[in-house]
C-alpha cells in the first residue's frame, strides 16, 4: 500500500480538504500513476455534496486524469515506467455482460466508477483523481496522443468521451446539421468535436456574450435560445446534442428535428422534462440519452483528437482553489473547464 | 360529379347526422369506390368533435375503408371494376419530397388526410368514409388479401397499419421480448402483429379482466399496470410498443427497456408527458413516436394480415349507432373496433 496525498469531502456541506488515502500495489494487470493533471466535472461537485444522495466520506472526486506511469504489473504491455497515461469515469466493470463484451463497459449495470463506487481491493469506496497518484486496472488506462498539451487533455476523459461517444453512435458526419446545446465544459466539446466530424453546427446557448467563442470554437451559427422568433426559424436538423444538465424545455428542440432525427441527452436535469407527444409522432422523431463511452471508443476519442489536435479549452488551478471553482463552476464562470495541477498538492 | 349519402357532424357539439355529399368524376389516375365497410376510429371522434381545433364543418370521419371498385380512370391498371379496394388515412401527398420518394407518405409535410384535409378537386375539406362511396387516386388505393373476412380488413387501414410500420421500422422478430401499452384498437392490433413477427409480448393494461383476451389475441404474458409490485418486476424489453392516448407515466416504461431499446409511442397524448433523463442516459434508450404508415408498408401489411390470417376483432354496427358508438368507445366498452356496414346507409 502506497499513501497519496490527496482532497477530501468530509460530508455533504464542508469544503474539500487535504486528506491522505492509501492504493493498493499494482497486481499483475495494474498501472500505478502519478497524476499530473485532474479535470473538475460537475459531477464530482454533485458527489462532494451528496446531490444523488449515495455519497461515502471522505469522497475523493475526480474522473479527468492524466499522468505519468510509475510502475506496472507483471501482464501489462500496453504501458511502461514513464508512458503518459490517462484515467477516466470508470476503473472496472464485470468484463462478462453483453455490454462489457462490445466494448460498451460504460453500460455494464456493475461498472466501477473511478469515485465512490464500490472498491473490491480495499473495501470502502473508490477514491478519484483529486490526488497523487491512482491505481487502476490496465483495461482501463488510456494512451494519449503526444501532441496535445497535457493539462487540456485531462477533460476529454469525461467532457470528451460524453460528446464524442453519441456524435458516433448516432453517425454524425458530413452533410449533416447538426445542434449542441449549451456551451459549458460539455458543450464546448460538443461543438469542437462535431465540426471535426464534418457536420454543419448550430450552438443553441442562453448567453449572447458566448456567441463569439462559440464561432471560435467550431460552431457554424449560434442562436440564442432565449429569442422566441430565431427559435422559431430553426429546423432541418438531423441530430442534437443537448448538454444542458438544468430543467428546460425540451419540445423545441424536438419539433426542430427532421424526419428520423435524435434529440440526445448527455446533461441529466434531475427534474423529468415535458415531452409532447406530437413533436416524437409526426416526424417519427427520437428522444434519447447517452451515457460516456466505453473504453474502445474512448480510446479512439482520443486518437481522434490527437489526429485533429482538438482539446479542452482549460484553466488550470492549484488544488487549494477547488472550493472556489466550485462556487465560480455553479455560476457558469469558467471557459470551459477547471483542470487542477496536480504539482500544487506538493506545495501546501 | 355523384352525389353520396353520408354521415356528417355539423358542428362540435352536434350528433352525426344524414348528410348528402359530392364525390368528383373520376380523374385518369382515380378509382371510385362503392364503401362496404369503414372502420371507427378514435381521431374521428377528435375531429367530429373538434378537440384539435381544426375541424371544418359539415365534417365526414372514416378513415379505414373498404368496398368494391365501380369505375376506374384511363391510367389505372391495378384495379378493374369489381375488384375489392381499400382506402386508409390518407388520400395524396406531395409526392415530390424525400419523404414521398421514399414511401413514407405519411411523413410528408403537405399529405392529404382522408378527411378534414385541404381538398384541391373540389375546394373545402376532404370528406371521408362514413359515406356510400368515395374517389381517390390510385396511389393511395389498396389491394385486399381475399381470404379475410371485408369488415374486419377495414381497421387494418389506420389501427393495423400504425402499429405495424413501427414493429417493422425498429425491427421486431423473433428472439425480441416486445411490450405493447393498452389494449384498445390499436393495442390489440399490436399483440396480433408482434406475436405475428415471431416476438414474446407483454401486455400491458389497466383492466385485470382484459388479461384472458390479451393472452387469446397473442400476448404470451400480461402485466396489470397498476401492480406496482409486478411492474417493478419487468425488464430487459427490447421494443415497446405504447398505445395508450390518455396521460400517463412512460418512466417506468423506458427503464423496462434494455441497453439500446426503444419505446415509440402511437397514440397521441395531449399534455406532454415527463421523461426523466436518467432513464434514458442509463441505458442509450429512446423514446420515439410513429405517425401511421407509408403507402408500401401498408400494401405490405395487408399481404402479411392475408398470409397470417390477421383481421382486427370487430362489432359491426349499422351507421345510425354511430354516436352510441362514439360514447361507448369513449368507456373502452369495445372490443376492439367498431365498423360501420355501409349498407345500413340504404336503409334509412
Amino acid at each position: 500500500m502506497t499513501k497519496s496525498q490527496a482532497f477530501a469531502a468530509h460530508s455533504a456541506s464542508s469544503p474539500l480538504s487535504p486528506f491522505t488515502l492509501e492504493r493498493r500495489d499494482p497486481g499483475p494487470e495494474d498501472i500505478q500513476i502519478d497524476i499530473q493533471y485532474c479535470g473538475v466535472c460537475h459531477s464530482d461537485l454533485h458527489t462532494a455534496r451528496n446531490e444523488w444522495g449515495s455519497t461515502v466520506y471522505p469522497c475523493v472526486p475526480g474522473h479527468e486524469i492524466v499522468g505519468k506511469v510509475t510502475a506496472v504489473g507483471a501482464n501489462v504491455k500496453k504501458f511502461k515506467v514513464g508512458d503518459t497515461a490517462a484515467v477516466g469515469c470508470m476503473v472496472d466493470s464485470c468484463r462478462q455482460c453483453a455490454s462489457c463484451q462490445q466494448g460498451l463497459e460504460n453500460y455494464c449495470d456493475n461498472f466501477i466508477l473511478t469515485y465512490n463506487s464500490p472498491d473490491k481491493h480495499l473495501g470502502g469506496v473508490t477514491l478519484g483523481g483529486y490526488a497523487q497518484s491512482i491505481v487502476v486496472d490496465q483495461h482501463f488506462v488510456f494512451r494519449v496522443p503526444e501532441n496535445l498539451p497535457l493539462p487540456a487533455v485531462a477533460p476529454l476523459l469525461c467532457a470528451g468521451i460524453t460528446t464524442y461517444s453519441p456524435l458516433r453512435h448516432w453517425k454524425v458526419g458530413p452533410g449533416q446539421k447538426v445542434g449542441v446545446v449549451g456551451l459549458g465544459g460539455l458543450g464546448h466539446m460538443g461543438v469542437k468535436l462535431a465540426h471535426a466530424l464534418g457536420a454543419h453546427v448550430v450552438l443553441f446557448t442562453t448567453s449572447p456574450g458566448k456567441a463569439e467563442d462559440g464561432k471560435r470554437l467550431g460552431a457554424d451559427e449560434v442562436v440564442i435560445s432565449r429569442d422566441a422568433e430565431a427559435m422559431a426559424k430553426q429546423g432541418g436538423f438531423d441530430f442534437i446534442l443537448d448538454t444542458v444538465s438544468a430543467k428546460h424545455d425540451i419540445n423545441p428542440y424536438l419539433n426542430m428535428l427532421k424526419r428520423d432525427g435524435t434529440v440526445v441527452l448527455v446533461g441529466a436535469p434531475n427534474e423529468p422534462l415535458p415531452t409532447a407527444a406530437f413533436g416524437l409522432i409526426f416526424k417519427r422523431r427520437q428522444f434519447a440519452g447517452s451515457l460516456i463511452g466505453g473504453v474502445p471508443e474512448t480510446q479512439e476519442m482520443l486518437d481522434f483528437c490527437g489526429k485533429h489536435g482538438i482539446t479542452a479549452d482549460v484553466e488550470v488551478i492549484p488544488i487549494q482553489q477547488i472550493n472556489e471553482a466550485y462556487e465560480r463552476m455553479l455560476k457558469s464562470d469558467v471557459k470551459y473547464r477547471f483542470v487542477i495541477d496536480m504539482a500544487s498538492l506538493k506545495s501546501r
